[in-house]
C-alpha cells in the first residue's frame, strides 16, 4: 500500500507458530521421543503434520459459534486423542502420557533469525506475541526461548480466534493504540487478511521449512502484505531498527 | 507458614510499583523536569507523594462498585487534575503536557537488583508482572527496563484491583496453575493479604527507600507472608536460584 509508513508504528505484533517458532521441528522430534519412551513407533514428522492440519478446522468449530469458547490446548487434546487411534498407538498412551504430548507446543525452537531480530526491532517498537495458543502455552514458549517480547497478548484474552478480529483488536486495545499502529507479523496469508481486515498493517515473513521438507507454506506471492520479507533480520532492515 | 515448600510453586508474580520499580524517583524527576519546560516549578517529591496518595482511594471506588470499571491511567488522570489545582499550576497544563504527565508512570526506573534477580529466578520459575497499572502501562515498564518477565498479566484484564480476589486468580488461570503454585512479591503488606485470601503463596520484599527519603513504607514486621527479603537477589537465594 503507498501509504504505508514504519514511522507511524508502535506496536509490533508477531504470530508465533510458524512465524517465530519452528512447530514442525519441535513437534515432530518431541512426538518421535515420547512415543519411543512409551515403547511404540510414531513417524513424528506426518504425526506433526496431521496434528497442525486440524487446527484450522477445530478453530472454526469455535469462531463459527457452533461449540462455545475452548482455548488452544483443549482443541490440541481433542485432535490427539483421535490421532492416536488413527495412528493405531492409543493403548499405548494414559492420562499423563497425553498431556505431556499436548505440552510439546509450549517448548517449541524459535527460528535461528528470531532473537536478534526481535532485540533490534525493540529498539524502536513495542513487541507483542498475538497467536491462537493459549495464555499459559504462550508465556512457556517465551520462557524456555527467552525471546525479548514485550508482552504476550493471547486469543485467549478475546474469547476468539484470529482471523477473527477481536484478537487483533483486543491487542491494540490492552496496548492503547490504534489498529493502524499495529504490524501484524506472519508467515500465513490468512492471519495477515484477517489482521488488515480489522484495520492493522501487516508484514509476510516467508518461512520455507514451516511446514517441513515436504510441505507447501504459504509463500511471499500468495499474500497481501505492506511488506513481505525473509526473516525477522531483514524485518529490521525494512523498518530502519 | 510451615507447609510453604518452594518445590511447590511455579510462577513468581511481581507487584510493580515500588516493588520492582521505584516510582517515588522516577515519578519526582520527571515531574519536576516537566513542569520547569512548562515554565513552573513543582516540588516533584511531594507531587509524587500526593499522586500516589490517591491511588488506593481511587482504586476502591472501583473495588466497590461504586462507579464502574476505570483502568489505572484514567485514575492517575482525574488525580492529577485534582493535584495541578491544588499545587495552583493547572493553567500552566494543555491536555498535551497532561498526557505526558499521566505517561510518567509508563517509564520509571527499575530497583538496581530488579534485572539480575528476575534473570535469577527465570532459571526456575515463570516470571509474571501482576499489578494495578493498565496492560499498556506494564508492558512499556518491562520494554524500557527490558526487564526479563515472561509476561504481563494486568488488573485490567479481570477489570478489578488488587487486593480483590480476581486479579491474583486471573493470573493463576491464565497461566494454568493453581492459585498455591503462584508466589506473590510485593513490598506492601495489604498486596499480599489480598493473595493469601486468594490462595497465593506470599514474598514480603522490603523497600526502604519506596515513598522517598521522608515516608514511611511497609516494613517485614507489619507483613504476613511466606517470605521475607529485603530484594529480588534475597528472593532467589531464598528459592535456591
Amino acid at each position: 500500500m503507498s501509504d504505508f509508513d514504519p514511522a507511524d508504528l508502535r506496536v509490533i505484533a508477531f504470530d508465533i507458530f510458524g512465524t517465530t517458532f519452528d512447530w514442525y521441528s519441535g513437534v515432530s522430534e518431541q512426538v518421535s521421543r515420547i512415543a519411543a519412551e512409551q515403547g511404540v513407533t510414531i513417524d513424528g514428522g506426518r504425526f506433526a503434520d496431521d496434528w497442525r492440519g486440524r487446527y484450522i478446522p477445530s478453530m472454526r468449530t469455535v469462531n463459527s459459534g457452533e461449540r462455545d469458547w475452548a482455548y488452544l490446548d483443549t482443541l490440541h487434546r481433542e485432535s490427539l486423542d483421535d490421532l492416536l487411534e488413527l495412528h493405531g498407538v492409543a493403548a499405548a498412551f494414559d492420562e499423563a502420557a497425553r498431556r505431556r504430548l499436548v505440552h510439546v507446543w509450549h517448548r517449541l525452537p524459535a527460528w535461528p533469525d528470531a532473537a536478534s531480530g526481535l532485540a533490534r526491532l525493540r529498539r524502536r517498537y513495542v513487541l507483542a506475541a498475538l497467536s491462537n495458543g493459549g495464555f499459559a502455552l504462550l508465556t512457556n514458549l517465551v520462557h524456555h526461548s527467552g525471546l525479548p517480547f514485550d508482552c504476550v497478548v493471547s486469543a485467549e484474552l478475546a474469547r476468539a480466534y484470529k482471523p477473527l478480529p477481536a484478537p487483533y483488536l483486543t491487542a491494540a486495545g490492552l496496548l492503547d493504540v490504534e489498529p493502524g499502529q499495529v504490524l501484524m507479523t506472519a508467515a500465513h496469508a490468512w492471519d495477515l487478511d484477517g489482521a488488515r481486515a480489522a484495520g492493522l498493517r501487516t508484514a509476510f515473513v516467508e518461512r520455507p521449512l514451516e511446514k517441513g521438507p515436504h510441505g507447501a507454506p504459504d509463500r511471499a506471492e500468495d499474500a497481501t502484505s505492506d511488506l513481505a520479507v525473509t526473516g525477522f533480520g531483514e524485518l529490521a532492515d525494512a523498518l530502519g531498527c
